[in-house]
């Protein structure tokens, strides 16, 4: 896409880089912190990051320290985690606790997860009490639930005030808050009664009580839902914040839809590099260069050795046919034409029903339609690619018109089959409530490649008169 | 997950919706609509849609016209793209233009970009001129492009006004805009010069001018900026809505986060679709089961066609081997196991390098850390792999050793190969400036096939003296 603004700004944001680059070179350290204040936070953290890899996170850490403290928070409060980390245990214990409490609360949560226990004891040490207990039990929502997204920088109204009072009280405190633009009505036991927006607020007569505006039939989630459930209500709802309940269906802090991007984007790539056969045996959201060999190798082995293990009965099944394939080697040529076509076949129609039940598109319920469809998409494809086989076989590759026949014949059947294995396996592995994109492309091609291998030598068999 | 208070929304939602089911069999439609009622807008849509699949879209449409007409104008704006099309089919050409005419702007350009030509223009003959010409405007932006995700509906303030004159014109043009939460600050000649968020203006003091309050160092979009490029900045800068300007500088509407949610979720599924190899020829966003046969069919056959001729070079691979394959036919049963593991290692190392690309996690100026990291994983997994087979085949299979040794080293080599090669295609593809995800598993199935059938072939000849 042409959009000469943003190339513009790409290409700034790129030479500013250069000259740092130049200027750390020299040791010109103030110089490259007024080069890097040019930029806002989620800029410098990006650079921060682009010289870390450069240079090592050594330098970068000697151009953080020279940022004003403000900044320097705001840029940390952008960085990767791996980064904050990276940072923490360059600069000292001191630095450290003065920039995680002026963190926001849900950032502040992020970061004590991923640091050492030592290192998150002594932060603590020097929190009030009444926060440090509000920490540690954040720290303990279970991994990906609504708990452990949420922030409880929210801000409450009481049912009986006016607009006056409620817009006074966000004056107080909403600074603090993570968002004023959805406000929490509560009673006076704490329960959540009610939302109200701060547009409402804002257009509504100065003496009007909450209890009258709000609107009562929101959307709201409990602190154990897991992720997914609330990055749907998100996009079905279409969300600024989801307030999250405890079992007394007392507020206990909000998700912002800010967070929610990340959610969704970090599920779709557990969908994608779960389907690859890649398993994140660490659950970290590391990014792939930060990974390092070694998980890399753990991450892959699982899927390679069960295909290892899965292969061994492929391999029997071809050795119980040598005798017939010696006698006709020329149908050792077509075995990889055979294996591939319904290897892809097979994972075409697997992904998209995985994908179709991550995205909420599809239901188990579906089944039925699903088979139908496949079915009918399966016959298509497989008379399009028998046929062309057939030709390609008789005319090109000038076999005798039997050969053409079992292969081709062969073909057609291989790709309903595997269209239709492939799209029920997700299907039977939702019902048994577990992860469809963990029934990984690997496993899909493994089993359709014994089909694909048993139909092709019954095949042979049979119309050739082995 | 465990979450009563979750399930028993879901619960509570399905049996509602069997109510429904049931009262509508006995043609009870005023208690079905009393029933339906009972929820918010986007739960009615999900309904109504779960009834069109249930009853057909009649009976979803006789519902619909019960519904209050600013409930219907709601529930309308919640729903599909293609459900709305089929509804705007069964209801006169009248209650479509007051349906059309109550919905946001960009939910109108939505739902007109879908409609056909005749429709458009009968409804456009009814929107006064000014309209017509900006909807005009917007139904010429590129698809995917900012200009074609924005909505003219925001609030934007003059430099000079006072906070009591901005919350002034909030409340008088407020409702209509799509969010007042970022506000916008324009100079005389409708240039956007900076943005204020309605939470500064709550907390400023009321004589303060809005020149004085604006952040000048903001985040904009372009008109015919890609949307993955918007999506990109909305998770850098952790924002709620971003302005979009034209080539003069001048606003023109902006684009909310709630929008962007969608295509985050979109742009994955494009990408796990083509990584499989589907390829939605037809540009849309429509749905499986609302997807044709026929067209399924069509996204599926062009890898499976370019497969189809890649295997006849892999097949005249296997050929020029016949003889010695005759002589050692046992070299055939593993076959699959050398394809196999090269075809998933290979898959598996370009999934995670196209993923990295999709998230912004790699560039193509790491090529070499990303040779590098493959290399080694590689070899850890080739290692691991060939030594498991060779201790199979010679013990297992009681094969001679020569014969193990040559599957073993054949698929140690074989598995760094496919990383390698798996890993740098996708760079290779990214440099020519197009999608890596178009270099789906299929081709780098076949590659990898040929790659490894011509190791396995030449080290059988060396190691086996054939």
């Amino acid at each position: 896409m042409e959009n000469p603004i943003r190339e513009d700004r790409d290409q700034v944001f790129e030479e500013s880089l250069e000259k740092i680059f130049d200027l750390l070179k020299e040791k010109k350290y103030f110089l490259a912190r007024d080069e890097i204040l040019k930029y806002n936070a989620a800029d410098i953290a990006e650079m921060l990051e682009e010289i870390s890899d450069e240079n090592g996170i050594r330098m970068a850490v000697i151009l953080f320290r020279l940022l004003p403290k403000d900044t320097s928070v705001d840029v940390f409060s952008y960085m990767s985690t791996d980064d904050q980390v990276d940072i923490i245990s360059e600069i000292t214990e001191k630095e450290t606790s003065s920039i995680v409490e002026e963190l926001d609360f849900d950032d502040k949560i992020d970061i004590l997860e991923e640091l050492p226990a030592n290192i998150v004891n002594r932060i603590l040490e020097k929190t009030p009490k009444n926060e440090r207990k509000q920490i540690n039990t954040f720290l303990n929502y279970p991994e990906n639930s609504a708990g452990s997204l949420m922030t409880p920088e929210f801000v409450s109204l009481k049912k009986d005030w006016t607009v006056v009072e409620a817009l006074e009280h966000i004056r107080d405190v909403g600074m603090e808050a993570e968002t004023v633009y959805t406000l929490y009505v509560r009673d006076n036991s704490y329960k959540l009664i009610g939302i109200v927006s701060l547009s409402k607020l804002v257009v509504s007569s100065k003496d009007t009580r909450m209890g009258d505006i709000m609107k009562t039939d929101f959307v709201y989630e409990t602190v154990t839902t897991d992720q997914e459930e609330v990055s749907e209500d998100f996009k079905k709802y279409d969300l600024i914040a989801i307030p999250v309940v405890d079992k007394e269906q007392r507020l206990v802090g909000i998700i912002t839809v800010d967070d929610i991007l990340d959610v969704i984007e970090d599920e779709a790539t557990e969908d994608i590099e779960r389907m690859a056969g890649v398993i994140d045996m660490n659950k970290t959201d590391k990014k792939y260069l930060d990974i390092s060999v070694w998980k890399h190798t753990l991450n892959r082995l699982p899927w390679l050795v069960i295909l290892m293990i899965a292969y061994i009965f492929t391999g029997l099944l071809v050795k119980s046919f040598d005798a017939k394939l010696e006698e006709m080697i020329i149908l050792v040529t077509y075995m990889p034409l055979v294996m591939g076509t319904s290897g892809n076949t097979g994972s075409q129609s697997a992904t998209l029903v995985i994908r179709g039940f991550s995205t909420g598109d599809l239901e188990t319920d579906d089944w039925y339609r699903i088979l139908w469809k496949e079915v009918r998409v399966g016959v298509l494809v497989g008379l399009i690619l028998g046929g062309f086989n057939f030709l390609r076989i008789y005319f090109l590759d000038r076999e005798p018109w039997t050969l053409a026949l079992t292969v081709s014949l062969a073909m057609g059947i291989i790709v309903i089959l595997s269209k239709v294995v492939g799209s029920m396996i997700p299907v039977l592995v939702r019902k048994m409530k577990q992860d469809p994109a963990l029934i990984a492309n690997p496993l899909m091609d493994c089993i359709s490649d014994a089909l694909a291998l048993s139909v092709y030598f019954l095949l042979a068999l049979k119309l050739l008169h082995l």
